[in-house]
């Protein structure tokens, strides 16, 4: 099989949070929403059903544990996860907080609007929260 | 704990296809997409991380089955997964068959345009082809 590598879209739109559960851990370059998303490093991988029966329960428990974090740390309204990849075919979930009062509510966030870029303390900050919160064991 | 009763959203925008790992499965009325629902019947549950250990593991081990199952039933381009309840807050996850060729594509099937219902003979023939796919062990 090749080697892993992250696909470029989502390399370009995203910051590196870490490593969890066999898979990247990356924040959507988005201020209007806490969103992070998990990439299982396996190459080419497009489907959830895909993975090893391993693999899989290692994932989706990594996928609870992130958002019920996520959403205790934001104080959101509503966790909403997604595995889509109609555009993106590379396997990666979405994991975003959402409040009743932001952007897209209670639209999906896919195709609302434009990226809201964060500023470069506003992410250094937040990275270094969401590492504390969610990577320091 | 209060006894579970679907809600009725769900219950007027879909019908009953069955039961699998203690969920209710449901087809979506709306032929542009070959779209499922599963809701596992457990009052009060808003967020795939309150599902206990056990619950959690049966049910995304059905949504992995059910999506892989729809995939090859219909010869989808991609399979989208969800689970984000902004306006029906009862845990209930997506399990939608895309085709490159479809209405929304590549965007998300959520807000974009409206429903086209089944006619009822297309209904028929699809449940019992769904039900004899996904059901029949």
């Amino acid at each position: 099989m090749a080697d892993f590598e992250l696909d470029p879209r989502l390399a370009r739109d995203t910051w590196h949070l870490g490593h969890v559960a066999g898979c990247q851990l990356l924040l959507m370059n988005d201020a209007r929403y806490p969103w992070l998303i998990l990439v299982p490093e396996i190459a080419g991988v497009t489907e959830l059903y895909e993975l090893s029966r391993d693999t899989f329960t290692q994932v989706t428990q990594a996928i609870a544990d992130i958002s019920k974090s996520l959403q205790s740390m934001t104080g959101a309204s509503k966790m909403n996860i997604a595995a889509l990849g109609n555009q993106v075919p590379m396997l990666h979930i979405h994991i975003i907080a959402r409040n009743s009062d932001d952007d897209a509510w209670p639209g999906p966030v896919w195709g609302h609007g434009d990226p809201v870029p964060y500023s470069d303390d506003a992410r250094q900050t937040l990275l270094a929260a969401l590492q504390e919160t969610l990577l320091s064991d």
